[in-house]
């Protein structure tokens, strides 16, 4: 996603492509006192030791994005954007982060408040040498493996004394990254279903600190569809009988999604959203096959069996066929100039207006797509009347 | 849609089947005061000799609808309906109703004002009859070939004077009975692709009469889900760049709609509404093909061409596999309780709080399916308020 | 499968149905001096308490099979049935079996050969009470857990010492029925992918008997498909890359593939198949969810990937819609007719000629669906020259 | 589809890419002593202005296929072939051809018999610059619009007269550029619908002179499918009650294929193949509809109702998604060497044995692709015998 985000600025910048397909750049999210995006710089922290130019011509060679020529005049854009990569941490990863090849870069040793104070390091770093206004943190890293909030101490004070010490629960490098974020001021989102700010302990923190934050799991494909179908059985009074998806994709995201440890993170946000638009449980299954032909390519099939009136059943079908990371940069982007805004109008806590993003929003029980947006542009106009 | 009305209606009443599919029996349109679906009597005009027994007895036998139990249950309340059915004016309704075999019972000869005197007397006559507080009317008959308004007078007057004549322009029969329902005071709905009341003279007449009414076009499936897809598309700025999709049934519906000139007034509606949520004319292609052996069962495959970020084409298909009847008979239901609600608080001239229940709502440019809900819950809330 | 069946041959007796669907009742298959459809009588063992009659009625109020009068005028054919149903043996059927409610009557106390003694009484009971001139012994019965035939002797004498052994590894039931089954000289045919008569020791059993068998596991519908299609991209040099299936069902096979054990079984035979017809192995993953609202309906979709001309990445993809038992039902006929004439005409051993019948086609390496035909009505030929 | 092949030639002789989708490079096809493609010469005639080297990079920026670096390395190889490509005639072509813009090249003015002679020297000039041992005429051209060969004399000398006279009906350009290539011995393939030799007159023409001759129509996509799936049907005796189909495609074959005259040529091929396997007419439609943004990329929709046992009513659907030019160029190539090879062994007049290869073979009744590739594997065989 990074690296489709960094070609994605740099042809916006340099007018190889329209900004189509970013909503901050349409009504009504483009009447807001937005930064530009020719003013954005990117950073990161990496595991693998990939380049973001390596990574984009693998998008061209074997999914076929981009143009050659468009990559060649980026290349630019993105050798700068390297300049401002830093070796991540593994903590929390999972065995299937270690077991890459090659071997990720971040070390696993030290303790997590080790960790957090390197990454601080790194963003303060970043923001000075680039002379930033605002740097606006977002997790697009592979998914962790489902860790169990309960482990971790539900006040910040307790988990803040346990993060020095080398034994005991560690929250893994998402929060790490939220918690450094949050104590430099710097607004954080999570783009993944990893857990990431949303630990009782790290909001706390958030509250006390007056940085935005949210999450989780970007809203880019199958769950996207979910969220804008499920509503119409509701209002139709059409009732759900069975809910079955099967997606298959062949990028990093599929490989690591075929783990299951890493699989169950994912799924338990697509299905408990439509238990939750609907209002009670129907049968569901979602799989996922990592098949690697598909390279960033994803499809998605969902069979929803319904039951209208006098009982009879029916279905309807969908199949979507995206590019995973064509359909996530620009909502990256989106994000950062959302939670700019925020906090430059002096925004803090949980941007829950920023839901219509999310499969699981932070704070926010709705979950029909339609209403996410009417709260979004909701936000807009309040904020254009001030 | 009548036969499926009148089974679902008695099955109902009786205890056999759940109201499943009234929108109308579910949060939050059931907490207004909407009279009780046992007290629905039904009654009709109707052009073909059969029966809503031997109908509903079809549609057993060719497309699995109901059981033999249920049927044999409901026989006396279809019988009951079958009392109430007069024969109908077949004015305008094209060459091919007037092919079908056997021949419709409806006379042609006569002037438009005597075969609309003959419906006022028989709506009277069923009201009478059966000791009833209101009526409401409503088109459930087969689409009508495409006519173009603009030959009919702009104003009730002389629309009027026009309908006693044996010569010149005539409206068509859903036009016929639009006007005999609002001189009578009754709520007209138009449920079909047909002229019906969206008329200016016809329209004049009901805000002269105070008499709701509302059209035109059920939106049971395929225009059902481009309605609630197609916002979809706007909110992340994903460019369709078109939207072709392919229809098949088998009922009679299916077999009028294999005409042009029929087909031609219900296409206008489907495709108008992309446009009109999108912002722009996407290509566009809707095909309807007659295949007997479907029966009652319509498949719509769709095919949704767009563009994301960077220009990268993308796709969504999906399929519709449903029974039209089974969908459009609850709406039937619904519309009659609400349109009756409306009626009994003094309301009068276009519901355009109905809009949801339409693909071509009269009086209303918003064609978002979330909307258009969200506007009757506001409709709701306001009735309860007062 | 097995009520279908009597429900059929009771409907095509009476003349309440025509023989669609039969393939030995078209050409050329219908040209062989096969016996009459009407003088077939059936029996069965059976673990479940829910007699043909039950059965029939659940997948006519369920799945929406057969009308309610074709029942009323096959139940004296289902009755007959019934008569000649005996408790079968739960050896090696796994848990998922054990645990059905209700409870199974087979026993599973004794030894493996005082089950096969008591299954041998019942075939010749069942012979001589009906006056047949012989019995077809067909294996219709839930999937069993995989088990490795490596467990077994390789050679009958020994296998047969130690059926009568209390401890030691035992055939599961299907192999049972087919030791039975050959020890009566009654042909023994495996519709399913329990192990049957696929054991070396069994095979070596059939041919010093002269008794003919085959299996296994009948091809009724996603395999089918698959096998037609492969020899396509193999015929055009169309490389597939990964052919990924998802198949959702919600029968009582449904319930038992749901069990990783039970479905280790099924998905062994339909992937071998692919890699069978290729000449090399796609990737492949066949999902398997059981969707109770389906019923007998089953659903499966499959996603081909492949390469073309100058390494171009194209795409197939098939939804198949069908209804388990009407598929197999009348192959379980045509079997039970063309192993019947097979063994009238002095025919032994393997019956290879059978092949197109089978996901797992015992004695036959090849698995093109029209090569399959071809051999069967080469056979035909064969017979009719003679 | 020439320019595709012209890519795909340049990029094997020069170890590009290798011979995958080449029926002709694999068992047992590339047995036979084929010429070798690093061999073959291309040449032709054209309407449109527009280059090989244009068309190939317009494939690639619009359709995303080739690569930028493949096609700077292919250029030599397309321009040679340029330096092949003379003006066409479009007698016969229809309006749709008239109309495109830029003007065609090619001249309407003068006899047949003087575009004959004009194609004739064309032919002769390519094969001696060259220094060929032999040329295969291949049509490649757009659909021309539906002509019935009625209008045309039987006989070869009757129609011989007639091309020389201004009046009367002339044949179109498919069936001259036959007549050039059989009266120089060339053998002469027509991979279109379009008319080409499959007139009575000029079948007898190329029975005398020996000159070998196929067509018409490459199978490509659907309509392969079509002759994959249908034996299946048959050989269950599943019985098909509808076989709808709807197309959409952006090329240039899309954009003439919008016509209806020319869509007619195309559908009626695409019909009588379902027929002609059964063995009945179930209901059928195709559509095709231009759906630019598509550009060479098909999509197919095609749904298969059909009854099995006991009348039941069941469905497949498929989905093909591929690339039209990547399609059919593999087999240009192949029916090239296969025909150069049946002529060089003295083979004469159609080449019954190519069959598998088109949607309607010339002098062959049997649409089993199954059947079709038997065939041609028999005729290997015979030869490899020879």
């Amino acid at each position: 996603v990074a690296a489709t985000v960094a070609v994605g600025l740099g042809a916006i910048k340099r007018g190889l492509a329209s900004p189509n397909g970013l909503a901050t750049a349409c009504k009504p999210l483009c009447e807001l006192a937005l930064a530009p995006t020719s003013r954005i710089e990117l950073g990161g922290h990496e595991l693998i030791g990939r380049t973001p130019m390596e990574t984009a011509d693998l998008l061209h060679r074997r999914s076929g994005l981009f143009g050659e020529r468009l990559l060649a005049r980026v290349r630019g854009d993105l050798r700068e954007f390297q300049r401002n990569i830093r070796p991540g941490t593994a903590i929390g990863c999972g065995r299937a982060i270690e077991e890459l090849s090659p071997r990720p870069r971040g070390a696993r040793s030290g303790t997590a408040q080790q960790a957090i104070d390197r990454i601080r390091r790194d963003l303060r770093d970043f923001s000075r040498r680039n002379r930033l206004d605002r740097v606006v943190v977002i997790n697009v890293a592979s998914t962790e493996p489902l860790i169990r909030r309960q482990g971790l101490p539900d006040r910040w004070a307790a988990l803040d004394r346990q993060l020095g010490k080398r034994s005991g629960a560690a929250p893994p490098a998402s929060s790490l990254y939220a918690i450094a974020a949050i104590q430099e001021s710097m607004p954080y989102i999570n783009f993944t279903p990893s857990l990431g700010c949303d630990v009782p302990a790290i909001r706390e923190l958030a509250e006390a600190r007056g940085t935005p934050i949210m999450g989780s799991d970007g809203k880019t494909g199958e769950t996207l569809l979910r969220s804008v179908l499920a509503p119409m059985f509701r209002a139709r009074d059409l009732r759900v009988l069975s809910w079955t998806g099967h997606n298959i994709l062949g990028n990093r995201d599929g490989r690591i999604l075929a783990i299951p440890a890493n699989k169950a993170a994912k799924l338990s946000n697509k299905e408990q959203l439509l238990a939750s638009i609907l209002g009670y449980r129907p049968h569901t299954h979602t799989g996922i096959d990592f098949v690697e032909s598909l390279d960033d390519w994803k499809t998605a099939w969902d069979h929803v069996h319904f039951e209208g009136f006098l009982g009879t059943k029916m279905n309807v079908q969908f199949i979507w066929q995206a590019c995973d990371s064509i359909l996530a940069a620009p909502l990256v982007i989106d994000l950062a100039r959302l939670a700019d805004y925020h906090a430059s109008r002096g925004g803090r806590g949980v941007m829950t207006h920023l839901a219509c993003f999310f499969k699981a929003p932070m704070g926010v029980s709705e979950h029909s797509f339609a209403k996410q947006v009417d709260a979004l542009h909701g936000y807009v106009q309040d904020a254009l009347r001030r």
